[in-house]
C-alpha cells in the first residue's frame, strides 16, 4: 500500500513568512498523511502547475479567490483535471454572501471568481469564504482561501477529506520529539541502537533545527490511530533515552512548554533583555494566556538602562563588563527583587556583526536566572548571525528556566 | 528570449523559518533571474526530484553535505543529469580540510560525501565549505551547504553563475516598492493607469503582504542592470504616486528605515510594550548598529508594571483601563521621562484569543507617541489571530514613528 502524501503550495511568494502553509502541514501529518513538500510559488500558471503534487497526491493550495492567484488557479487546476472551466452556483452564492455581508452587490467583474473547473466539490465552512475540492482519478486538489484564514475550512473539511484518503491508501505517521541542551553527535549516540532501524516498527532519525535537535519517529499504519499505537512505545523509550533533554512533542515550543509549568505552578516570570532586545518577551507572550504568569520585563539594552532598571552594580559593569556571568546574574537578580516575580531570566551577550573582542568574541552570550532564592548562570558561545545569535540566546535561556521548574 | 528562471530547493523540511532559502531568493531576484518557488522539501529521493525546476530552469538547493539528505541530493541530481557519481578529488580535499580544521582524520564512512555527479564542479568559498554546480543541458543545479551559513558561496559563485546564465537568456527584474498606512484597494485606484500596463516598459501590481502592501514592478533587459534602467523611470513615477505611504525598496524593512533616520538625526528611541510584549523591541533590535538609537525599553504586560515602570496613572487605568488612547500615551510620556530618550513608542491592546470585550474586541490596539514634547496616539482595529496582532501593532508603530521623523 502506498500512504497519502501531499504538498501544500502556497500562491503569491513573498519573503514573510507563510504560517497558513505550516498550519496546513501540521493538520494533514496528524492526519496520517506524509507531507511531501512545502512550497511557496509565483502566481504564475507554469510555475503553480510544475508544483503540483504527482499523480497519487494530494495537493493543498493557499490563495486568494480574489485577483490574479485565483485566475491561476482555476485555469492551471482545469488543465490538470482535463476539466472545463464551468459556473459553479454554490461558489456563486458563497461570494454573493460575501459581498452581501458588506452590504455590496457583487460586481460583475467578480463573478469569474465562480468558475470552477467542473467537478469541483465547494465547502463553505464559513459564511462567504468558501473553498474547494476536486479529485481527477487518483490525484487530488484542496483550493483553501489565503486571506481569510485557514481555521475552519481545515478542521471541518481538509481534515476529514485527508482521513478519507488516508483509509483507502494507509496512513504514515510522524512525530518529532523536540529536545534541547544536547548537540545531534550525541543524540546519535545515545540513540544508536534506534536509528536506521524501520524493522522495530518505526523509523527513528536525528534532525538538527533552529537552536534545537528533533528526533523524529515515523511509522506506517492502516489509519493515524493505527500508527500511533506503533509510534507509542518506541516514543517511550526514546524519550526515556533521551532523559530531561526531550522537553515536548511536535507543536510544543519551549515558550509553550515553560508557560505550563509556570501556570501549573503558579509561578510568575519576568524578564531583563540586553542582546536578544525583546525577543524573550516575544516569545513568552505568543503563548495565548501569558499574563497568567508574565507581568514584565526590561530591555537593558545600554549599561545606564542596566543601572537603573536593574540595579546593576557600576563596579560589576566595570571589573567584568555588561557581557559576563556578573553581570546576568546582577540583571537576573534585579528584575526578579524589583517585580516580585518568582522567577527571573536575564540574557546578555554579543548578537554582532560588530562588538566582539578577542576575549567575547561574536556570539558569546551569559543566561542569568533567578529562581527560590538562588542567582545561577551559564557561558554559551553560539554560531552564527545575529538573528541566530538571537533566537539561540532565547532558546537556552528557556531551557534553563525548564530544567529549573 | 526566455529569460533566466530559478527554483530554491531546501532540503529537510522543518516548521522553522527558512532564512536561507529566502536569501539565495533575494540575491537571484537582484541578478535578474526571476524565482518562480521556494520549496521546503522532505529528505526524500521522489520528493526532491519532484521539485527540481523544469528543462531550462536553474534550481538552488540547500542541504548539508552529511547525513541522509546529502545522499538523497547527489543521487537525485547524478540521474537528472544522466551522470555516473564518481569521486571529486576537489571536494575530497575540501573535506579532508574541514576535518583537518578541527584535527581529525576524514572518517572512511565520510569518503562518499566526495561522490558526486560526473562533470559537477566544485566551489570552495570558504575553506572546508565546499558547494557545487552541475548544468546539464539548459538545466543547471547548484548544491549550497546549509548549515554553515551561505554567504560566501552565494556572493562568490552563485551570482557570477546567475548572471552568466542572464548574459545568455535575458533578466527579468523585479523591485519590490514597500508601503505602510493604505490599504490595497486604495493604492490600485492610485496606481489604475499603471496597473496591467506592461507596454509602458514594466508590469505594476499590487501585493497585499504582512501588515502592509507591496508594489511590485518588474521588467525584462539584456542584463540586471539593463532592466534597471527601465524600472527607474517607473519606480520614480509609482513612487511619486504612493507618496509617504512607500517608506522603502525590496529588503528596506519598516525597522531598517527608522532605524536609519534615527541614527542620521541623531535621536535616540525607547519603548513601553504591553500586548505585543517584547516584539517591538526585538524589531527595532535586529538591525545590526542598533544601540546607536536604542538605550532601552519595558515590557509593562500587567498594570502593576504600567504604573511602577512608567508612572501611568492609577486615575487613568481606572478611568480609561489599559486599553485605551489615555494609557498609550501616558505609556509613551513615562518611558520618554523615564529614559531620556528623544522618541518613545507605546502599544497597548487586546491581542487574543481571550481579554475582547464587546467594546474593547480582540484587535483593539492603541498607539503611543511621543516625540519632540508632544505626544500622540492612533486607535487601531486589526484582524487575524494573536501572531497577526502582535505584528501589525508593530508594524503600525513603527511607521507612526517614521512618519514623525
Amino acid at each position: 500500500m502506498t500512504p497519502a502524501v501531499a504538498h501544500v503550495v502556497t500562491v503569491g511568494m513573498d519573503p514573510a513568512a507563510d504560517p497558513e502553509g505550516a498550519a496546513v502541514a501540521a493538520a494533514l501529518g496528524a492526519a496520517g498523511v506524509l507531507v511531501l513538500s512545502r512550497a511557496l510559488v509565483e502566481d504564475d500558471e507554469g510555475a503553480l502547475a510544475h508544483a503540483l503534487g504527482p499523480d497519487d497526491a494530494l495537493t493543498v493550495i493557499l490563495a486568494g479567490a480574489g485577483g490574479s492567484a485565483g485566475d491561476v488557479v482555476r485555469r492551471v487546476l482545469a488543465r490538470a483535471a482535463g476539466a472545463r472551466l464551468v459556473l459553479n452556483e454554490r461558489m456563486l452564492a458563497a461570494l454573493e454572501e460575501r459581498y452581501r455581508r458588506v452590504d455590496r452587490p457583487l460586481p460583475r467583474r467578480a463573478e469569474r471568481l465562480a468558475l470552477l473547473p467542473q467537478g469541483a466539490t465547494v465547502w463553505v465552512p464559513a459564511p462567504g469564504e468558501p473553498a474547494w475540492a476536486l479529485e481527477s482519478g487518483a490525484r487530488a486538489f484542496v483550493v483553501l482561501p489565503r486571506d481569510g484564514g485557514v481555521g475552519a475550512a481545515l478542521t471541518e473539511h481538509l481534515v476529514p477529506f485527508a482521513r478519507a484518503r488516508v483509509a483507502g491508501r494507509g496512513a504514515l505517521l510522524t512525530w518529532t520529539l523536540r529536545t534541547a541542551g544536547a548537540g545531534a553527535a550525541e543524540l546519535e549516540e545515545r540513540l544508536a541502537e534506534w536509528l536506521g532501524q524501520p524493522a522495530r516498527g518505526a523509523e527513528v532519525s536525528v534532525v538538527p533545527a533552529d537552536g534545537e535537535v528533533w528526533v523524529r519517529l515515523r511509522a506506517p499504519g492502516a489509519s493515524a490511530e493505527d500508527a500511533a499505537q506503533a509510534l507509542a512505545p518506541v516514543e517511550a523509550a526514546v524519550a526515556a533515552a533521551l532523559g530531561a533533554d526531550c522537553y515536548g512533542r511536535d507543536a510544543e515550543t519551549l515558550e509553550l512548554v515553560v508557560a505550563r509549568r509556570l501556570l501549573a505552578r503558579g509561578l510568575t516570570l519576568a524578564v531583563a533583555e540586553s542582546c536578544t532586545g525583546g525577543l524573550l518577551g516575544h516569545r513568552l507572550t505568543n503563548v495565548p494566556g501569558s499574563s497568567g504568569y508574565f507581568e514584565r520585563g526590561v530591555l537593558a539594552y545600554g549599561n545606564r538602562a542596566k543601572q537603573e532598571l536593574l540595579g546593576v552594580p557600576e563596579e560589576v559593569l566595570r571589573a567584568h563588563g555588561a557581557v559576563s556571568a556578573p553581570c546576568a546574574e546582577a540583571m537576573a537578580r534585579g528584575i526578579v527583587e524589583r517585580s516580585g516575580s518568582a522567577c527571573g531570566l536575564a540574557i546578555t551577550g554579543v548578537a554582532g556583526p560588530d562588538g566582539g573582542t578577542p576575549a567575547k568574541p561574536v556570539g558569546t552570550v551569559f543566561v542569568g536566572l533567578a529562581h527560590g532564592g538562588a542567582v545561577t548562570s551559564r557561558h554559551f558561545r553560539f554560531a552564527g548571525d545575529r538573528a541566530r545569535v538571537k533566537w539561540q540566546s532565547t532558546q537556552m535561556a528557556l531551557d534553563m528556566l525548564r530544567r529549573a521548574l
